[in-house]
């Protein structure tokens, strides 16, 4: 019996099924080093032990997203390594902030299952936790992707679509323990604007732009444990490119995104996000946000607002959709999350 | 005088020297982020505090090949800069783990001399020990370098080939105080398949491939503080490439063999190992492993599998050598290790 | 009201002003590995705990230049975004070691304004101070830079031109506490050349070079928090190229120059710099020194050595000015400093 994983096809999933995935990892300071070498990330929260102590947390914890990516990367082995395609994501939380020396593992249930009227693949879709060595869940968030078939004549299973919510409701939003942002310091966050200088249908043009390299998007995959071979072997695809991880480009745009949104200091809501068009080396992103929604929160000094991140290629700022309501060639990402700030 | 190293040379090598290597070197977690940064390195135990805890350690060690860079970069300066060819590895054994905070340093002994016929150089042999902050032995490792004589006319030294073993049999190998697999997670670690399923003789292709860039190998080789100029130098060669350390490979291949053999948790001896084709920027790597030998040994829960690592650019699997006995030209390396397992 | 930073022009300088920079950072072992892993850095004191408590200090620093990049990256979104041109550096002082786990802020006053003849720009003066969580400040420097003006009608400010000596003397220097090399292992460190086996005048070719990546610049320049758009965005320059950080150039060269200078283990002092012709990716870096002055220090062991670091891309060695005084076009960068080094 060949000894190496061949991954999951769309018949091997059962609605219900918890699969615990493989590889705990151990996060130090060497993880934020990188995660800020690899990116122009500057959020004062997760750069500043300091700063963050001035915040009411006990130290910097690891990035927001760099958490997502190694509780994402985990789930790989055993729910995209046959995936055709990586179709959404919704109710996405950050429960609890990761600090160095926290263990990482991941679980993930299936919650609904649709077989593609080709008969040649379908739709699984999970939830996935994240939890560190004290069994507490740090963040989960629910993703569907299109898997293919091994055995083309199994049977379909029952049509089972979850009831996923479009957007999180501020109330649905975890506020870390001890948060408080009465005594922020805008002159070390590096911009004066306030969650009350921010209006729901406001547009920010990030203005940098990072064109990436093929070593870069391979250290940062490997760096979260994301096996996907179509990001490391050039030989696998016939135009010799490699396809750089979507969880690439969303840190990029986001660390791009501070030149504008500097006090949108962490993420603790994913709502929806789509991979619009691959991106490959040699490629330069930017990136604009529209501020979709504003929210109180119970916690002292803190606000929060829902973006949307457009990650592109080329193409003018602003710009999203064609007359036909697809994404225009040019859009890499559209992410729509919630983000805390100081009122 | 110069003040620069100009490195030895073959007639500065005297039977029974010991060379005390420059340059100690503090490993912390950032050394371990970069390691698995740079190889998909997945092995749960260099990965995860908690999962190394559950084992008998007292926290995740410092990968062993990281340990292994380590103390082989340190000897470059004083061994091989001045070396045609690095020719073999034998007797190598990890001797304890290195822990986040451990300071290493090398010291090797001349073991043998032998000038080459034509009088212009000669092969050295080497034993190489790292050693920590606390004088502990971490590893050691015989290797053989052929170094160019800088005059021709220096007599030769009298020709002494040290006795070296094909293999460390079973009862050579170190086992980490404290190891123990009884309790081992299959889950966590990601795959099956323990000690008792793997047969003698058995072949395993890793499948996946890696397609490595200059800024990669350039990181890997300066981390560990390797000065080998080909590695860094695109003018030092004709056609502007710069070789790729081999320990690069090395580290490539083990950690692309965790597809199959993911239960293979640590290195603890190294019997033999050869380069046999120099890898480029631009190579895609792949390796497949051979089953050699098993064996018991007193650690509860503790099998050693001893095992061929064969890394490649190209070919087909499992294939290693032509009629005339020389490795295929696909071929990079060529590596027999003696492994920890789950029984 | 745009929320992006535009950077400052010449016209909002003034005089005496007192800019805090934004973002704090927590530097730890990840930085101090990366920083090894993107220069061939050696000097053992920035290697090893081991080697620095045996010189006194309580463990092994941040390297001496990840702290002035630290430092320095914190000031460019508020000095050099509209910067032209980094004209010199001046009175440059490491003043207490930078250890893992410190947060180091930035801070620059105003001291001197010069618009240019042509009205469209001037040179900005400014004392910049690094400091840490306890507002302690580890170093200083002068820097100048040429920045454009926004509104050419914006009246010229009076030229006031700041004092700066021409180089720090001896006495200038600040030794940090506990420094001792009268126990220094010469071995160790990797070359037996102490203090008083250099000559005020001695030139020093460092051999090796390093062709330098994309992939690596970026990563330097990101990690420092850098944001000048020129390092990153490739469609910047009509001719597609990204201008390479100079500091990416400053610390490659000191690494180099360890071959031959292995016992400058400290710098403590910056007299003087200029980056006399841009960086770019495939350009082989490779550096030549001059012992320019040696001091006595209060210290025990401790001598200080001003010296000459010059990097180069091509051309002969010791070469540096044209008759016409002008650098000469392999000249990379002119440097000059003060290290500490064992008499």
């Amino acid at each position: 019996m060949a000894k190496t994983n061949p991954g999951r096809f769309f018949e091997d999933y059962t609605l219900g099924d918890v699969i615990d995935h493989a590889v705990p990892r151990t996060l130090s300071g060497g993880e934020r080093a990188l995660y800020h070498a690899l990116y122009p990330a500057r959020h004062a929260l997760y750069s500043s032990d300091a700063f963050a102590q001035s915040c009411g947390l006990a130290a910097s914890p690891i990035d927001d997203l760099a958490a997502f990516h190694t509780v994402f990367g985990k789930s790989v082995p055993d729910i995209s390594l046959n995936a055709v395609a990586n179709l959404g994501y919704a109710e996405g939380r950050w429960l609890a902030p990761v600090w160095p020396g926290d263990t990482l593992r991941s679980t993930s249930e299936v919650i609904g299952l649709k077989q593609n009227s080709n008969g040649k693949s379908g739709v699984v879709y999970v939830r996935t936790r994240g939890l560190n060595q004290r069994g507490e869940t740090v963040m989960e968030f629910c993703r569907w992707v299109m898997v293919r078939k091994r055995d083309l004549d199994a049977p379909a299973p029952d049509t089972v679509l979850p009831s996923l919510k479009p957007a999180l409701a501020a109330y649905d939003l975890a506020i870390p323990a001890g948060l408080d942002f009465t005594r922020y310091d805008f002159t070390l966050a590096g911009e004066p604007h306030r969650w009350g200088d921010y209006a729901v249908g406001e547009k920010i043009d990030h203005v940098d732009g990072v064109t990436v390299e093929e070593a870069e998007h391979m250290l940062a995959t490997r760096l979260w444990q994301n096996t996907a071979k179509v990001h490391f072997d050039a030989t696998n695809r016939d135009d010799g490119k490699r396809l750089i991880y979507g969880g690439h480009v969303i840190s990029m745009a986001r660390a791009l995104s501070f030149n504008g949104l500097a006090n949108a200091q962490m993420i603790v809501g994913l709502n929806a996000g789509a991979h619009a068009t691959p991106c490959f080396a040699g490629d330069t992103i930017r990136a604009w946000s529209e501020v979709l929604d504003k929210a109180e929160t119970p916690a002292p000094g803190v606000g929060a607002l829902r973006l949307r991140l457009v990650a592109t290629k080329g193409g003018e700022p602003f710009t999203l959709k064609g007359e036909d309501g697809k994404y225009l060639p040019h859009v890499l990402l559209d992410l729509d999350y919630w983000a805390l700030m100081p009122v």
